[in-house]
């Protein structure tokens, strides 16, 4: 096993993979922008440098001062979390040229999902669905002609993309012609890279996403699934395992497509295959992410697994001793994003933390880096906490949840608490029918709600 | 099932059953002491009512005053906790008496479990291994007879104690005179009844208890052991499931055995059946507690059952829906009990805590009423907080129990957590060499090494 681990992140993930280190007893470095030079793994590291002033640009996604960190503290392996350097095969590429171990998967798997176009190409090959679109990155008349024959609606994507950035809808031909350009310009500014692609849009759809494991010698296992349909603009709010609408039979095919997915790029470590499932049961490859999700908790929570500490094992080297059939789901986890934001404008809201209240009690895990007198810096992303809560079934895991966001409490910043709660209160939500368009349509209620008043 | 339950207690098992109750879509009514005004289950409630001045006699265990807050409130039922009033068999009645349920068995059984002596010879008919000791309560002349028959060392224990109090350890004649007078004033003082009785003194032995749990209509089943070895002064300060000492076939023969003495006095809802249990695995009945235990959150992680829920849907008249070979442990949980005390006096120390941060992340639970600004009052138990790790095996558990201790803070008070984390650390409790003198030989031997310095 590793002696020393770096982790070349912040926050509450940051903590994550230091938790897991000091459960293996491996010594952690971690690394830090000015901003967060009084954060709680800043201050629960064995050791810390810093890599940088506040912005991002500038120290979390810094390549030469985190891998000079790394010589200097002579670790043997960096953890890149999720975000920032975590899907940059570069990255991976300079930590292997240097000697440190990259915990994540081959800077070749990275690179092959990383270009989404490619990415559909080499799973379809594959065998595993995907959505009717275009095989390569498209000009506006490509798009308009590719839209013809797939059929409107239709979602423009960066090729780049991922994460639920660079993405446009188009229900007719002016519509698609008005967004391309939109999309293109985006994808530039986020991805440094304008090519953009079209798929079939699947309204009504669940955000299917099957977790999987793989050791260098070749035994990869799937975790069952994470239902992450409950988004606001393409970003995650609320997730859950299993998903309500996946039954044993569909959760194996998932699996599989999902391993064949990951092999035919081949996959080490952990990774998460995204779905989107229709009604009808049939599903569809949208993406690989190629590191560990924010997500990753509920999975825990009904696994047992630590998929942390399996990344660690996986990447010093260690065979994967869980076999398909040691994966046991029991029962049911749901987690919240607890975000600084405010409830009705969505507008992040940082500032200074004046008190906070946890909850506990059975069930109930909290995953998070802020503390009272925490000064949420304006530079990162909203991500507060994620409050996770299990139950025997579905049923006890939301009433678990709902006394839970009941009990939470954050002083002197604003939240979305009471939107988490207002999600979770709703009667389609208890009853598990969920689907991308969920917070879309429960907003619109809402506000139909306030004008008939 | 119930619509409205009141609490009559305080601190962390308050606010448990406070959580289970909204869980279960419950209306909670609590009720305090002054001292508790500002306590969180107070806040938490539905409503409250304060019940008398600070001290317990005064208000916990005032039982008129608590059966006029019940009424005046309307409750279905009242949930006694544990400690206070949770094992008198007249409150029982009297809850009874006034047309509401009492959350715990019938009052017979609570009377017959609480009287040890009587307690010691039901359970022995019922085939259940009782130490070699007095079947009556004894005066010196026939405690000296009895300890010459089966041998000293002996135990003198309180004919109406229960949980370590009015015990005292005989290795001579001479020495049971002289503790013998002490015992019985002991008793006399605590429980208002100077009767005494002597048994075997079993030395190097473990505690380990099974949980139990029983419907209106006869059905009973075990939720396996809890180990609690881990004590000062009788007082239990780490508790873990399952038993490192405890095997699949002694599991099911002390779970049957715990089953033949709770229907030996036909038990209804959860209880828990002490065993000491020597090293060549031969256990003996201590004692039953008819009550919740404040360990009873281990045997949730293992089992996922959530025991105080269990209880509010028996109490109710739900039959148990759980069978004996729906009883599935996985994992391995262990819990530190957080006390208000001086890490070396012992002595209890309280004040007003200036900060806290607790531990989180994977498999860690914990149950606490204090938040930052909370002035631990002067009145009541040291308890402040039950930390809870769970993990896929022991040394998953023990490695996240000592991550979990260093994380946790708690400032402005004297805590035991210095004291926890050098049990943690020891090279015995990693190895699950767990006895009922394990705390007092690891004091010894830091003593011994101090002296050597």
């Amino acid at each position: 096993m590793f002696e020393k681990v770096l982790i070349a992140n912040r926050g509450e993930i940051a903590l994550r993979v230091i938790r897991a280190c000091r459960e293996l007893g491996i010594r952690t470095v971690a690394v830090y922008s000015e901003a967060d030079k009084e954060s709680l793994p800043v201050r629960l590291a064995d050791e810390a440098y810093c890599i940088g002033p506040p912005t991002s640009a500038r120290s979390y996604l810094n390549i030469p001062n985190i891998v000079s960190a790394a010589l200097l503290a002579g670790v043997d392996a960096i953890h890149p979390g999720y975000g920032y350097l975590s899907e940059r095969a570069d990255f991976a590429e300079i930590c292997e040229s240097h000697g440190i171990v990259f915990i994540g998967p081959p800077s070749s798997a990275i690179e092959m999902m990383g270009d989404k176009v490619k990415a559909r190409k080499r799973v379809a090959e594959a065998g595993v669905p995907v959505l009717p679109g275009s095989n390569e990155p498209v000009d506006e008349h490509q798009a308009l002609a590719i839209a013809d024959e797939i059929g409107y609606p239709v979602m423009v994507k960066a090729a780049a993309g991922g994460g639920g950035r660079g993405m446009r809808v188009a229900r007719t031909p002016e519509e698609l012609r008005r967004v391309l350009a939109a999309a293109r310009a985006e994808a530039e500014a986020a991805f440094g890279d304008g090519a953009v692609y079209v798929e079939r849009l699947l309204e009504g759809a669940r955000h299917v996403e099957i977790q999987v494991l793989g050791d260098r010698v070749g035994h990869m296992v799937h975790l069952g699934e994470r239902e992450c349909s409950i988004q606001r603009r393409h970003q995650k709010i609320i997730e859950e395992a299993p998903s309500p609408a996946v039954d044993e039979p569909l959760r194996r095919a998932m699996g599989e497509a999902a391993i064949r997915a990951a092999r035919s790029v081949g996959y080490v470590n952990a990774g998460t295959v995204e779905f989107l499932l229709d009604p009808q049961g049939r599903f569809y490859f949208l993406e690989m992410n190629t590191r560990i999700q924010v997500e990753h908790g509920v999975t825990e929570m009904v696994t047992g697994v630590d998929l942390v500490k399996a990344q660690l094992r996986i990447a010093a080297g260690e065979e994967l001793s869980l076999s398909q059939e040691d994966v046991r789901l029991d029962g049911h986890a749901i987690e919240c994003r607890v975000n600084c934001e405010d409830s009705q404008s969505f507008m992040p809201s940082p500032g200074t933390i004046s008190g906070i209240h946890f909850p506990g009690g059975p069930g109930i895990r909290i995953d998070t880096a802020i503390l009272a007198g925490y000064t949420v810096p304006p530079y990162y992303d909203s991500l507060l906490a994620k409050l996770m809560a299990w139950g025997q079934d579905r049923e006890e895991a939301v009433a678990r949840m709902a006394r839970a966001l009941d009990e939470f409490r954050i002083d002197g910043i604003r939240t979305n608490l009471d939107f988490l709660r207002r999600i979770v209160a709703t009667r389609e939500f208890r009853r598990g029918e969920l689907s991308t368009d969920f917070v879309q349509r429960m907003l619109q209620r809402q506000e139909m709600r306030s004008a008939a008043v």
